[in-house]
């Protein structure tokens, strides 16, 4: 397309990411500029410190971000992450009319509704597949595919630290904090890996895919968060032994109950079945399986993270956002009509797999049957092992509200018959 | 969004897929107006026999069909299937500036050029993700999430028919016939089975798949097709015992040589590893594994067929291609500035396992071996197996021409110390 203006594209950060993203925007240009039908231009790349990235044209390196975003181009690709100043940036941008390409769950997460507000304002794109599940084309099925269906569920493992730990586990049988430091070892947990284990990453990657689902905003402050810092050798080694094993899951699940329709959005480690398709995603892969009223059950499966799938992630909406400005177009807007609330944790929909040493002895059985009893929990099965001195006891339930099953687990700790609760963990992905 | 103006829609057709989207359009109007910012508004819908339609409004059927896309309407959608007179339709649909959502992949892997010079002439759009892979967003993703990578290989389930009757086959051991017969009675397979037996369903949808993932225009005659009629029990299980399956591929390459870049498309049945991720597609499900340069490896699942898969699909683009009118966008056209050339099949990369009957007797496999060295193609494994009169010998070669693999055959088949060729199939879906 000689003649036609560029595009021009500011670059904010430089890391692992946006090095892949300069690379591809030269290696490919001229594919760029024939798909795009405009050539894409790097006008600038904001960082910290412009002589520790030789790998960059230096011409293009600036300290100046807010003098960057302010200048004429057209697209803000963010990839340096954190709330603040990406926040502040970003809304700049999008207030100038530039459309935005970010990389940010964080971000995202907390304040998808004042960007995409800004967006509005002036007409601009805001996309951000590259948020969640990196390379893996995700946000835009959900948005736009889907968009003429009913998803009625969206599960999956988006974190890759925490997938490498358990898969870890379940193959070595060793216990989290041994797994954790050979995987920090190999360069797959951070020195500080909180965001991972605990599963805030996850919960902002939860946040966004529940707010594209359900039509409505949710934030990582709405998601119920546990992470796996918790689980055991012992819980690991029970779900092997019913053919389970275990995942940390980010669950987004529309509720219609007498009330109406609510969101049940929450992060945890769950038993899932080892025929389940999201059982044999291990390493670093992420997999979202996604369920919808018309087309049933679909999953997408890919790397989560690393400088080029992110990269990727980041340039098809760059191309996206490019092609939007050539034929004077633009891309979908918020879609949060539905403002569905948010259920707690504790009226969730859950099951639980609580494994017990009991004592060895008639009415064991009964005693802890009649707890469940006793808080509306119907039992789907039970397996009783006994030992040299004591029993094994290991109860599934059915569904029932993740505090009744709480409170039931409670009680029966407390029972004397009960010498140790040796596992509790919920369970997903099979048939109540 | 009331006083918005109506997306006034037109559907032509009214089967399986078509009743489904009335009953979609029906059921979700106020969601659709919400997601699109405008009342999508059904105008009419062309059948043959309207008395034979009571599922549907009365006062909406129409005989007239180019009455019905010569109206006001903004949006057609068509799931008549076939070629004509379907082109002619969307021709002129596309021609009166009309935006079209098809399901027809036949009409696209003929006539995609002709169909999008026709949207480009008005600027309207051409949406058809339903065409392949039925409720898997899966063009969407190639032709929107990954237009900043280099595709590298598609290749994937395409046809839940075929694949019904390959797992059929692979679990009880039965002939192709049998299982044949037990699929058409189960309704897995049509009356007259021959567009999916015999492949051409596949290449139709490896000819689209082609197109988008190389920006090259690639139609069915192009795609070397071969069907799993010629599928033996012997095949099925020379394939486990490698710790294979047998899966009808269509596979889309991108093949780089000294003569430049050019397309490897093809459909036939191939051994794929037990362990790899399309193995585990059974029945009438399809999926389709992705490979990018900077995206890495990807996969989409989902179910294939039937009405309510394919009506999300269409319902999808239907919402795309209202919103682009509501905000005057337009989606992404034609991507065929790559031209990539179509490589012959003979002269296409592949590997063969080959499983022959010879004489138990020394010298065997030094002759056998003598004619691959004769024809430069490489050996990656051997196993022979001595029995009663005669042995087996299994033969995976390492990638070569097709056509040089073929003539190893034929001149294989023709030693005096061969008795009999068991076996001949192609590997795909591990290292060379």
């Amino acid at each position: 397309m000689p003649g036609q203006k560029p595009i021009k594209v500011a670059l904010l950060g430089c890391g692992t990411v946006g090095t892949e993203v300069v690379r591809l925007l030269t290696d490919q240009a001229a594919d760029l500029t024939a798909r795009v039908g405009a050539p894409v231009e790097l006008a600038g790349i904001a960082v910290r410190k412009p002589n520790k990235h030789r790998e960059v044209p230096a011409e293009l390196l600036t300290t100046d971000v807010d003098g960057l975003v302010e200048s004429d181009v057209d697209v803000v690709v963010e990839v340096v992450g954190g709330i603040e100043p990406a926040r502040t940036w970003l809304l700049k941008a999008l207030h100038g009319g530039k459309s935005v390409v970010t990389a940010n769950k964080a971000l995202l997460a907390e304040h998808s509704g004042e960007l995409f507000q800004a967006a509005d304002s002036t007409g601009a794109d805001l996309y951000f597949e590259a948020a969640v599940a990196g390379a893996i084309p995700l946000l835009r099925p959900l948005r736009e595919s889907l968009a003429g269906d009913r998803i009625t569920r969206v599960m999956g493992i988006v974190n890759g630290t925490t997938n490498f730990i358990l898969s870890g586990m379940d193959s070595t049988g060793a216990s989290y904090s041994e797994t954790l430091e050979e995987a920090t070892r190999l360069g797959y947990a951070e020195a500080d890996p909180t965001a991972d284990v605990d599963g805030f990453d996850a919960a902002s990657k939860a946040a966004i895919l529940a707010s594209l689902a359900f039509h409505s905003r949710v934030t990582a402050a709405d998601v119920h968060r546990e992470g796996i810092a918790s689980v055991s050798a012992a819980d690991i080694a029970a779900a092997k032994g019913l053919g389970r094993t275990v995942k940390l899951l980010a669950i987004c699940e529309r509720v219609t109950s007498a009330g109406g329709e609510s969101i049940s959005v929450r992060v945890h480690p769950a038993m899932i079945p080892r025929t389940h398709p999201l059982a044999g995603v291990n390493g670093a892969f992420n997999a979202v399986f996604v369920e919808a009223d018309a087309a049933g059950e679909m999953m997408f499966y890919g790397r989560g993270a690393g400088g080029a799938p992110t990269a990727s992630a980041v340039l098809g909406d760059l191309v996206a956002v490019a092609r939007n400005r050539v034929v004077s177009g633009r891309g979908p807007r918020e879609s949060a009509y539905a403002a569905l609330p948010v259920r707690p944790m504790g009226q969730a929909p859950t099951r639980y797999h609580i494994s017990l040493d009991v004592a060895d002895r008639p009415g064991v059985l009964s005693q802890v049957a009649a707890v469940f009893a006793e808080h509306d929990v119907s039992i789907a099965a039970v397996r009783q092992e006994g030992r040299v001195d004591d029993a094994s006891l290991v109860i599934v339930t059915h569904a029932a509200t993740d505090a009744a099953l709480r409170s039931t687990v409670d009680k029966i700790g407390g029972l004397p018959v009960v010498r140790e609760v040796v596992s509790v963990m919920r369970v997903e992905g099979e048939e109540t």
